[in-house]
């Protein structure tokens, strides 16, 4: 085969990787319709009423930033994953399917959580979509090396090394959960840790010569 | 014609595949505003209210689960039949514009079905358009074929299977909509079924040699 | 240059390609979203009171497909025109976005016209819009064509065919806002008429081999 | 390596690229959203009311298209920017992340401005989003320069130029924060200088060769 032809599977596996481009799109770009415009009534409004109002809506700004950047992540993370595909199945495109129903789902919890910050339901739902969508991740990068969908030259220990970094959002997610029954406000903060962790792992990835 | 230079047709059917693929990607994503923030009005809402409120919120969370899985699966079908098409008229462009429509209608007797789960008219609005999209599938395959626009090693085995797994979902929705004059609740459980015929399908396709 | 080799203009033209489909995906699917589920309150809700709430919504439905197919019409006049641009520039990419800006606001006029269907003021809008976006995809022809941005073997008489039916929907939406003034559901006929005029001028672009 | 083997920094380069135009495209669509249809309550709802309520809208439509044009143009710079970028490093797809959060963001200040066109607050905020994204588009050019991921043939000229022009939206917002300290409407008419500067640019760039 000429290396101008692209086969059926290299195709499939272009679709399967615009059809998540396209929802990560949209699932990021919807969150920003959770930030209601303030509906101040009366004629009179002035400038101080309308930065009061916004000052109210300080928590949703807070929320659209953090999903903004975790979609991105998961996106960063399917972009690396993929980088490395060149065979293609039809369970391939179900696993990223189930995954990227979490993705799709999370513009809710974060509207949730953005509405009642205080409330540990809401951190639990929050934290929980997070949890299920990073595990359907790591699912999906653990068939696609047993399957050998993989490029041959990437060895066990760069599978490793990026199967590793795929799990620090789900892992932050657990450990945020489990700390939101002792302390909610804490419970936030351990999601501050991500950015320590993901150093950590460049590092490590770096000096083993692990692809990006 | 070298193998690297792409015909007006591949470009054409290239801009028809991506195009489609934004559209069902938009109306997978857009299910998830049909499931909304409780407005829990007064100061001192706890967990044990918010809990109450989502649970029942749990028709709408079923729903969009419902949803986004069927809509995959019109997705999978799509990717599917394109695989194998190698020519382009302006009529497949049309034929694929109708099937599109019922699917970017599908997140309205989502919404519908969802706040009304148990009225047989959401069932049918519901059910009705599964039936009108996938037959508007079958249509659109049968068309690439008597057309001659698929690649000609497709024998005719391999494309009366490929038609057969198109006709699952309108016939699972044709044969719900028949049962629920009867009993609605039994009715949703007839889409319960899906997965074992195209179990059935997929396992006889195999034995045959049909391509995926 | 190899024939593998993409040009930056190839690229450039592709990402103009890609964007217009993206947006106009997005505009088809946004249309649903004017189709709100009725909100009827009370316990004991049955299926007759839904149906006559949904048969209330049956303009908006109506309102729907067609929008559906307009937006769709346009897509495939940008796609008839695009598979024969070979050269890119900036004005291009100003010129496509002018028209852009028209089908990303047709959500809005058709919401207004399946609300207020009998009143001529939601009827001139929605006429308007389509004329200006129709103006203004003929407008991009043109320049194309005078630019030389086409490809070489397309001759004077296919650029002017091809211009031809990219003018149906502008004209027939200017045939009916003048018709308005003297009869308004004689106005909303006279874009059945569109089909008619496409037949014609596909059956004599035929004759004149003007490729599709 | 042959010229028809796309590389897997190519195909990240394309995925950034394709992922961008996605979340301008849905933001540039979702724009729209922010103009609702007028609800006339009454059964003798007539075209004079109507037209009435339509006037009251028209801050809206000018926000919709000025916040249009505003997202074009950002699209055109980045357009611009990649059709000379070759490498792909992680980092840059988390600086084009942090651009693309600002301009997701748009849809709310733009929705701000057309309810409260009156008041600096909601011009401070559009103005300033307005600056945070140009400042982060100038600042991804600036690390594709430095950090080598540019055609070498693109030289330090251009690179200067190219950066000039991005950082006119920049400039023109920041402008319009500090007038409208001391006058907001004439801080509004400042934005009507973009195209004097972007033709002065142009000029400037054409007389000293720099790729559009």
């Amino acid at each position: 085969m000429s290396a101008a032809t692209k086969t059926a599977d290299q195709l499939s596996i272009e679709r399967v990787v615009f059809f998540t481009d396209a929802v990560i799109a949209i699932a990021i770009t919807l969150l920003v319709l959770e930030i209601k415009v303030p509906n101040l009534h009366g004629i009179g409004v002035n400038d101080a009423q309308l930065r009061a109002a916004l000052i109210e809506q300080i928590p949703k700004l807070i929320g659209f930033a953090i999903s903004f950047v975790v979609i991105g992540m998961f996106w960063q993370g399917h972009n690396r994953m993929f980088r490395h595909v060149t065979h293609y199945t039809p369970a391939l495109l179900l696993l990223n399917l189930y995954f990227l129903m979490f993705i799709c789902f999370l513009p809710f919890p974060t509207g949730l959580f953005s509405e009642y910050p205080n409330l540990q339901t809401s951190f639990l739902l929050y934290g929980g979509t997070l949890l299920v969508a990073g595990l359907l991740q790591w699912n999906l990068w653990r068939y696609l090396a047993s399957a050998k969908l993989l490029v041959p030259t990437l060895d066990a220990t760069a599978i490793r090394w990026i199967g590793l970094r795929t799990l620090v959002v789900p892992a932050s997610a657990l450990l945020a959960i489990l700390v939101s029954f002792w302390n909610l406000p804490l419970a936030g903060l351990t999601f501050g840790s991500i950015p320590i962790w993901i150093r950590l792992i460049n590092w490590r990835s770096r000096k083993l010569n692990v692809p990006f």
